[in-house]
C-alpha cells in the first residue's frame, strides 16, 4: 500500500510538473504574441499592399512577399500552381431609384461574379421579395422586373455566422431564382449585421439559370429606405448600372511555408488561412487576420524555441473567396504525393478576441482535446465544440485527420466582411494577436501529447 | 422500488422543466436585446447629450432625460442631491518641446483635478520617469524640473483592467510625488493599451502634496517620440500651457428609478452604472454603456413579463469619476433609511462583448450562482470569479449582500477609456445589448431562486 501510495504520488508531482510546464509555455507563447505585435505588423504589410481579388496583381504580390519574409526567417517555402478565376468590377457601379419624380441613389456593389448590365444602365420595377418561400410562389409578377431580394440576418443569434448562413441563399442564388422567375436584375440587401451605409459584395453563382441577369447588393440602409418606398410606391423604378466583367483565368499560387519536425518530419501539422480578398476594403479581417495567425504560429514558436516534433506547415490558399481552387490544387497535390496531414487547422472567421475553436476529430482525440481547456481558459479561450474546421482545409477532409478552426468573438465580424470596411483600422492588435497565440498553443500541445488519431 | 424510481423520475422532469423554462425565459431576454436595441438607442439620447462632467449642465440634462424616460415607462422615480466638485478643463491645452532647435507638438490634456500652468505656460527641461523606484532614487536631479512619467500598460496582461492599475500611480499621484523632489510640472504617459495620437485624461490628487504643481497627459505616441528625443538630448525642454479650474462645488443628483415587487417589495436588487463622464469624449463606453446596461435590464423584463418579487432599483450615480460623490451619498441614505438591498450589480467596465462577471458573496450563494454558469455559457458568458462589484456600489458593500460586476472583453477598452474615443461610434450594438441582457438574466435568476444571503 505504500509502495502504491508513493507511486501515486510521484505521478501526481510529475503530472503537476508537466502541468506547470505547460503553463509556462504558454504563457510565454501569449506573452511574446502581446509584446511583439509580429502578426499585426505583418497584416499592415498584407493590407498596405492593397485588395488582394484572386487573379489580380497584389494577389501575387502578396504570395510573393510573404515568400521573402518566410524565406528571410529561414524556412523552406514553396509555391503551388493555381488556376484561378479573374473577374474585375469595372467602372464603379451606379445604382437609384425613382418615386414621385424624386430620385434616391443607393451604395451598390456589383457581387463577384455578376455580368454587366448593358452599357447604358438597366431600368426596371422592382418586386421586394421576403422570402423565398414568397418567391416560389411568384407567378408572372416578376416578368420584366427587377428581383428586389431583403432579407436581414436574424439579429438573434449569437453566433452571426449562422445568421450569415440563414441570409446567404439570396446572394448566391438570388440571380439563378430569380431568372427562373422571368427577372431581368437583381438586388439584394447586403449581408451585414447592422442598418449601415456599406454594400457588401461576395461570390454568386449562375448554375442552373437559362440566362445570366446581372447582381448587385446595396448597403442595409439603403434597403430599409428602398423597402419604405415600395410599400408607398409599387411602380418606383429601379436603375443599376455596372460594367463588371469575367476575363480568362490566370495563374495565381498557394504559398506553402515549412519548419521541418525534429522527430516525424514526414508527419505534418498544417495552420491556414486564405491571402486573396474581396476588393472593396483590404482584406483585413478577411482574411488577412486569418493568414497572420496561421503565420505567426510559426514565428512564437521559433521566438520560444519550441520546434515540434512534426512538421509545421503553413499554407497560404489563393482564391477562397470565389471558387476553393487554390484548397483544390492544394488537397489534389497532397493525395498524389501522399502527403501524411495529421493536424489541420484554418482560421477564416475574423481576427477578433478569440473565444474558442471547432474540432472535427474522432472521440477520443475530442475528448483530450477537450481536456486542454484548463490550460486555455485563462486566455479567455473557453468554447470547444464539435465543428468543421474550415472552407479551405475541407478540402483534405478526412475522419481521422484533426481538424480546428479558429472561433472568434463574431459580433462585429458582418459590420466589416466583403466591404470597404474591411480594413487595418478596424482590426485591435490585441485581439488579433490573441489569436495567434490561441493557435501556437494549441499547436505545441498536440504536438507534444501527440494527439494525432493516424 | 418502483415507487422510488418513478418519484426520482418525476423530480428529474420537473428540474428538466424548470430548467428548459429558464433556458426559454433567457432566451427571450437576449431576442429583446438583439431585436429592440434600447439600449443602444438610448445611448445616441444619451451620448448626444455630451461629455457630462459632474457638475456641468450636461451632467445635469441627462440626469432629467433619463427621469423623463423612466416616469414614462411607468417605473417611481427619485433624485438624490448630491455636491459634486466642478473642475473645468479652460482652453485647450498647449504642449510641445525643443531640441536642437526644433519644435515638436504634442498631443496633451490637463489631468482633471490639476492647477493650471501660470498663464504664460511653463518651460523646463525633463526627467524621464520609468519607474517609482527610480523615483525614490532621485536626489536633487528634479528641482525646478518637469517629471515625464513613462510608464507604459504591461500589453502581457489578459485583463487590460490588471495592465491599468500597475501603471495608473503615475496619473493619481504623479504629482505629489514628483512635487517632493522639486519638479514644477508633470508630463505623464497616457494610460492607453496601445501607441496612438489620442491623450487619454483622468483624477488626479495633491493629498500629501506640499505644492499643487500643474499635471497633463500626452499621448502614448508622443510619449515614446518624447522618449526617444530625451535619450538623444537631455536638455531638451518641454513647455505647457493650461488653463484649467478648480470652482465652487455645485449641487447635482443621483437618479434613482424603482420598480416594485410583488412579493418582497423592501428586498432590493439594485443595478447601476454612472451617468458622468470625462469630457474628451462622450463617455459612450465609460460609463453611458454601464448606465444603459443597468437601465435596460428594466426593459428587457418588463417588455417580457417579468416583474420581479423584490424590487427592481436602477441607479445612475453622479460623479464616479472625481470622488464617488453620488455613491458616498447613496451608500449614507440607504443606511440611514435602512434600505435593505439583498443584490446589487453594476456595470463600469465598458459596452463590449460580456465574458462574465465577477461576484463578492458568502460562499454557499457563490457556488450557487456559478451553478447558473451552464444558463449562460451558450451566450458566452464563462468567466465567474470572485471579486468585487464595482466602484460605485463598493460604498454599500458588506458581507452579505451579493455583489456582482459586469465583466466585458477588455482589449479594446484602455484604447477609448477618458480619451476623444470614447464616442458612440466605438460602441458595437450587439456587444452592448449581450451585456443588458446578460444583467437581465441574471437579475432574473437570482431573484426567482432567493440567491440572497439576507
Amino acid at each position: 500500500m505504500k509502495r502504491l501510495l508513493t507511486f501515486s504520488f510521484v505521478l501526481v508531482v510529475l503530472f503537476a510538473s508537466a502541468q506547470e510546464n505547460d503553463e509556462t509555455t504558454i504563457r510565454k507563447l501569449y506573452n511574446t504574441a502581446l509584446n511583439d505585435q509580429q502578426g499585426y505588423k505583418w497584416l499592415k504589410v498584407l493590407t498596405d499592399i492593397g485588395p488582394r481579388m484572386s487573379g489580380s496583381k497584389e494577389a501575387d504580390e502578396a504570395i510573393a512577399t510573404f515568400q521573402n519574409i518566410a524565406d528571410s526567417l529561414g524556412f523552406e517555402t514553396y509555391l503551388q500552381k493555381v488556376k484561378v478565376p479573374r473577374w474585375v468590377r469595372g467602372e464603379k457601379e451606379v445604382a437609384y431609384y425613382t418615386s414621385d419624380g424624386k430620385t434616391f441613389q443607393t451604395n451598390a456593389t456589383a457581387l463577384g461574379g455578376s455580368v454587366a448590365t448593358p452599357a447604358e444602365g438597366l431600368t426596371a420595377p422592382i418586386v421586394e421579395i421576403t422570402s423565398f418561400d414568397q418567391l416560389d410562389s411568384l407567378n408572372g409578377e416578376l416578368n420584366g422586373k427587377i428581383a428586389f431580394y431583403n432579407i436581414p440576418m436574424d439579429p438573434t443569434y449569437i453566433s452571426t455566422f449562422f445568421a450569415y448562413g440563414s441570409a446567404v441563399k439570396q446572394r448566391w442564388a438570388g440571380a439563378v431564382e430569380a431568372s427562373k422567375k422571368g427577372a431581368i436584375g437583381v438586388v439584394i440587401r447586403s449581408l451585414s449585421s447592422s442598418v449601415n451605409p456599406y454594400p457588401h459584395t461576395g461570390s454568386m453563382t449562375y448554375n442552373g439559370a437559362d440566362k445570366k441577369i446581372p447582381a448587385i447588393a446595396i448597403s442595409t440602409l439603403d434597403a430599409e429606405k428602398l423597402s419604405k418606398a415600395y410599400a408607398r410606391d409599387k411602380n418606383l423604378e429601379f436603375f443599376m448600372k455596372t460594367s463588371c466583367e469575367r476575363k480568362d483565368s490566370v495563374y495565381s499560387h498557394n504559398l506553402i511555408v515549412d519548419w521541418k519536425g525534429s522527430e516525424k518530419p514526414d508527419e505534418i501539422i498544417l495552420t491556414s488561412g486564405h491571402i486573396d480578398s474581396w476588393d472593396l476594403g483590404t482584406g483585413a479581417h478577411d482574411d488577412g487576420a486569418g493568414s497572420m495567425h496561421a503565420f505567426e504560429v510559426a514565428y512564437l514558436l521559433m521566438e520560444n524555441k519550441l520546434r515540434l516534433k512534426r512538421t509545421l506547415r503553413i499554407v497560404f490558399f489563393m482564391n477562397e473567396e470565389f471558387g476553393l481552387d487554390g484548397a483544390d490544387v492544394y488537397a489534389k497535390k497532397s493525395k498524389d504525393e501522399a502527403v501524411n496531414h495529421v493536424i489541420a487547422m484554418e482560421s477564416d472567421a475574423g481576427g477578433f478576441t478569440p473565444r474558442g475553436i471547432s474540432i472535427s476529430a474522432p472521440d477520443s482525440i475530442m475528448a483530450k482535446i477537450k481536456d486542454l481547456r484548463g490550460l486555455l481558459e485563462p486566455y479567455g479561450i473557453h468554447q470547444f465544440s464539435r465543428g468543421g474546421g474550415g472552407a479551405d482545409i475541407s478540402k483534405i477532409y478526412a475522419e481521422d485527420l484533426v481538424m480546428i478552426g479558429l472561433r472568434p468573438d463574431s459580433h462585429r465580424y458582418f459590420e466589416v466582411h466583403h466591404s470597404a470596411r474591411d480594413v487595418l483600422a478596424n482590426v485591435n492588435a490585441r485581439e488579433l494577436e490573441m489569436g495567434s497565440a490561441t493557435l501556437a498553443a494549441l499547436v505545441y500541445l498536440l504536438d507534444k501529447y501527440d494527439l494525432t488519431a493516424r
